[in-house]
């Protein structure tokens, strides 16, 4: 990895955040008419910072990986028109980080590119729009719901060794456990993480000692809760280093209930505060599972449960780095 | 790659893809309540058909890339619960099958995985429910407007050398020329093939008269025209090889106008018709670039004009085959 960068909102940049990302935004609006151009418009800056700090240009750039919780990924489309190199369209919901990552180390690892940018983004007025009421409703968060985080994350990796690599993956499996209600998110994506990092350990001959930092994507207080005792039913503790993003990212939680979620959650927190550590050499392995909830409100409309999937990417520091 | 699986609905089986699909609908419900359902169950049945064809157990298989047009891919996503396999979720519209196709190769020439599906689909009455007007409506289709695809296709993509190699890809770039009209995708994905397909005649060194078929996903008659006319000021006639899987899909153009669209469009001709005939070695060597309209409702109603994106895989018969 070269660089990385990231750009987050009001609520945001109170929190844990707040310092280490790039730009931090004192009108959730961005200066757009509208919150959708709001959430391309921190994509794009994301990537574009990104691009810089690498100290590339953007012609030496070979694809960009990225998806965002809009219908048809317009926040990720409109960003990639901004960029002349080529766009690879993603949905994994709130694990677009992750699989954006681990598909660019994949496309490079195997000769097809020397340089990619994995990102991606949400904005809170956006998300609440489409999956839930507008918000001149004024509606009542249930207790277990999430807030979604307005920001966008994105890094450049590259052939070239940073201090930073991805040194293995393991692919999410869509699992599904039958929660229905779509405030629950955390419930119904533990399962998908738990599955995942259980695989991962499993493939990789690793346990969680073994890292530093256990990063999820948004699971939040309660879906946290959740996944450590399916991992801990499962033989296997990591009550002492799992660290989950949407945990963590508010400073107080008052409206958010269970934290922080969407696909800027983890995209945010990854893209300034771990790297940043990571780099400074606080953090030397890393394992970082997104979550994703793939429902839709025509699926939950027509009675569906939600499909989950969470994407891993073990990530460490270079010894002489 | 060793195995192709198509399905198609009802009007689709009257024209050409109708003899070669694995399975024909006769009522495009296929059996269930709603449309979502299935388009979601034509997917799952055609990655499973794909699999069986190859003769490998779900066990064998390591990666799915799949993705379709409803809003947060449920068909993909639901379809990919069906199976034990990991999932990669994609969005690329109606370029999503050599999205799916080209990955899938990525993942196996990197040695990340042995055999993955590429696959999507689509059907006519979701995506009218979803970007257009309820069917219930009966409104007017304006002349140069297409008709969504009913159908599904999905293809096994092998490290064992099949008879139907994957030997290139370019990858999309999004293009804008600033059109609007929601109804005239082949105008504005035209665009988007011609740089995909000049960028891969410069790059690889070849010229269009190297290929038996140079295949276009879903422009249409009228974008199949401004294609052509594009190329050729670019000092490229491709007017002699060029074929349109929207063009040629349906049998007789009434309400379809200029063809057909879709995900499935080209998921369906490419996995049927046309895999056949280089199986059969009709076909030696195929230039396929499927091209997608990148909007939304949401940014067509804030005012955008429409981004598009074609990539391109190139596709050769063995010659011990």
């Amino acid at each position: 990895m070269r660089s990385y960068a990231a750009i987050c909102g009001s609520k945001e940049k109170e929190g844990v955040v707040g310092s280490y990302a790039d730009i931090t935004l004192s009108d959730d609006m961005y200066g757009e008419s509208t919150y959708e151009k709001a959430e391309c418009k921190m994509l794009s800056n994301a990537i574009r910072l990104s691009v810089k700090k690498s100290g590339l240009e953007e012609a030496d750039i070979d694809a960009l990986f990225s998806g965002d919780l809009l219908n048809q990924i317009i926040s990720a489309s409109f960003a990639a028109r901004d960029f002349d190199f080529p766009f690879l369209g993603l949905y994994s919901a709130c694990s677009t980080m992750s699989e954006s990552m681990l598909l660019s180390a994949a496309l490079i690892s195997g000769g097809f590119a020397e340089n990619c940018v994995a990102a991606t983004g949400s904005h809170f007025a956006t998300a609440e729009r489409q999956y839930r009421y507008p918000l001149e409703l004024g509606c009542t968060r249930p207790p277990q719901s999430q807030w979604t985080v307005t920001g966008a994350g994105a890094c450049v990796i590259s052939s070239q060794e940073g201090d930073i690599e991805i040194a293995n993956a393991t692919l999410g499996k869509v699992c599904d456990w039958g929660i229905t209600d779509v405030n629950n998110m955390g419930a119904a994506m533990a399962p998908a993480a738990a599955d995942t990092l259980l695989r991962h350990f499993s493939d990789t001959g690793t346990t969680p000692a073994d890292y530093d930092v256990i990063i999820t994507g948004d699971l939040g207080a309660l879906g946290s809760r959740i996944l450590k005792d399916l991992m801990w039913e499962r033989g296997c503790d990591i009550s002492s280093n799992h660290v989950d993003c949407g945990e963590i990212i508010y400073k107080v939680i008052e409206d958010e209930f269970q934290g922080g979620s969407g696909a800027g959650c983890s995209a945010v927190v990854m893209n300034s505060l771990i790297f940043t550590k990571m780099h400074a050499g606080l953090y030397k392995r890393v394992l970082f599972a997104a979550t994703g909830a793939l429902l839709s409100t025509v699926s939950s409309g027509q009675g569906e449960s939600i499909p989950c999937i969470s994407h891993a990417v073990e990530l460490e520091v270079r010894r002489e780095g």
